[in-house]
């Protein structure tokens, strides 16, 4: 695991005030969920089911799909180590810039790792002497950190042009983009299709760990079988199946937010020697012309009480470079005038 | 995963009333900790630390040792599959019968997989052409499903006898026998004994998923090496800092819960027909003379509501066994009714 994920706000003394740092978007209203939690805490004295069947089996419901095409997972984390384990010794070509723990879980089971920065890399990338036991390709998208979406006819050109290679589709910002996805049920048919989704970002409870994954179901059963028993907590899958059945729970206005988005880029572009790249969801990745990112996050937790996600340890991104999750109009505002007060810059 | 753990109340449409299936004691006052979650659910909204270093650090404290050498685990079982991953490919040997996930999880990480039924067996036992990079000897103490306890004199004997074996001891139910067990500050010395520790069954918490592993540094090393982050929720986390900051929550009288166990166990076995078997803990194993475990399972969840732990699917033992935890004296006569009417003996 690398060092200096997002919201690692317990590094700093002073109290964080407003957090930019992880990709959730944190003013939704968790009420509705917190009162159905508080009313199951009961829930903390029973074994959760050794699979979580019946949350598959409701998400499956939403998403018009076979149970047998969903497999529930303790966040999209353990859905990342879970397909690493499941193809374990396979070669993975990953999309970089991309997250951190699609290398990392690779490696941790034996596979070959190849960054790539196009959606197709030439064939023939495996060096090794024996031939792979799969090929995996794994992309985010929209992707973090830098917020671009892979258009879907691009995505599935690919995927039918490539039915040798399984394509690993971490979706966990699905919901935060207004571009055209693969939908869960599109993507099912496909035999070579993984789709990751996380249920920590849509409703803002990275606390509680859960996420799914869906896939056809002889992918998923290959899954399901290194999946150990109780890995999701009983609360988190009492928030699943309430948030299953109340999907109207935690309202987020997409557009306002991404609109908002591109307000706060537009200020952040308007600050000299300093670069916020365009993007198709609520985060996006600023560079410095000069100096470390690491520093600026530094100064602004210690002076603004400011979190920002220091992106300098994303494979292919250098020390200049930080991602920014949109929050309030008004956080917004303080972040863009604490980084300029920090810069030095007079307008 | 075998099919058929413990707490498998959902299988059934009969309400459940009386417990015995898991080897959790349920009467146990989780209000305080249940108050401390209530007023800790917006912990929720944040991630929890990647590596649950606070409370790795608090146990340390409370345990007399150094933090290095505690690994805090997604509950017990994310402790046996961390170890069994760590040393992919071993010789483990396994002191059957006992808890199914050691081979499950060991067979997973392709490790050769020996049971046995006596503490050490004789050296050489690995039947492959390659030496094992490591042997591993699992045992259970207290054990489940029987009850009983290996004596520390005899454990440390063979530790310190078989220097080039790791003993990975589970004592998720250390506190519930008053034998004298390895203690984690004495076992950490040697560099060939892992522990495992779970929360979940002293504070009657399975829904939580909180456990520990106790080791030397450099196995603890070699096992966080192998973890994926953020395995262990927030609420989890919250509750484990809670329970160790308040060490005397949820109080268990331990020497009446014993002094019920024999008593429960003396009512069985006057049941012709039935043999419960010697324990040192509160839980024991008993045998039908005639008939199948499954069987008066299903009829007594179905005729009264009562579920106990079929047992036939450990290995080594027979269609007759189930596994019985002791509750409060009122259910425990329950039980005893139940199973004498269904076994349709007058006494």
């Amino acid at each position: 695991m690398i060092q200096g994920h997002g919201d690692d706000r317990y590094r700093f003394d002073r109290e964080i005030r407003a957090d930019f740092s992880s990709n959730v978007y944190a003013h939704v209203d968790l009420e509705p969920l917190k009162a159905h939690l508080r009313a199951r805490l009961d829930d903390i004295g029973r074994y959760p089911e050794p699979e979580p069947y019946s949350l598959e089996k409701a998400l499956a419901k939403r998403l018009g799909i076979d149970p047998a095409a969903v497999c529930v997972t303790a966040g999209a984390t353990e859905a990342i180590y879970l397909i690493a384990h499941a193809f374990k010794g396979s070669h993975s070509t990953i999309l970089a810039p991309t997250f951190s723990e699609y290398a990392d879980a690779c490696r941790l089971y034996a596979h070959s790792v190849a960054p790539v920065s196009v959606l197709l890399p030439k064939k023939g990338r495996c060096a090794e002497n024996r031939p792979p036991l799969h090929s995996l390709f794994w992309l985010c998208n929209p992707n973090n950190p830098t917020g671009t979406v892979i258009p879907k006819e691009q995505l599935v050109r690919a995927i039918e042009d490539n039915p040798e290679t399984i394509f690993v589709i971490d979706q966990s910002y699905g919901f935060f983009t207004q571009e055209t996805l693969l939908t869960a049920k599109e993507a099912i048919r496909y035999p070579n299709v993984i789709q990751l989704h996380s249920m920590t970002k849509r409703y803002a409870m990275p606390g509680l760990r859960l996420g799914y994954i869906t896939a056809h179901p002889q992918l998923i059963e290959k899954i399901r079988s290194v999946r150990m028993p109780w890995s999701v907590n009983a609360l988190a899958i009492a928030a699943g199946l309430y948030l299953t059945q109340h999907p109207d729970t935690a309202r987020i206005d997409l557009t306002a937010l991404l609109t908002e988005t591109q307000r706060l880029r537009d200020r952040l572009n308007a600050i000299p020697g300093l670069t916020a790249e365009p993007t198709q969801t609520h985060f996006f990745l600023c560079r410095l012309e000069k100096g470390r990112a690491a520093d600026l996050k530094q100064r602004l937790a210690e002076e603004y009480g400011i979190l920002i996600r220091d992106a300098s340890n994303f494979e292919g991104l250098d020390e200049g470079c930080f991602r920014i999750a949109t929050q309030t109009p008004e956080e917004n505002d303080r972040l863009v005038e604490a980084i300029r007060n920090i810069l030095k810059v007079n307008v």
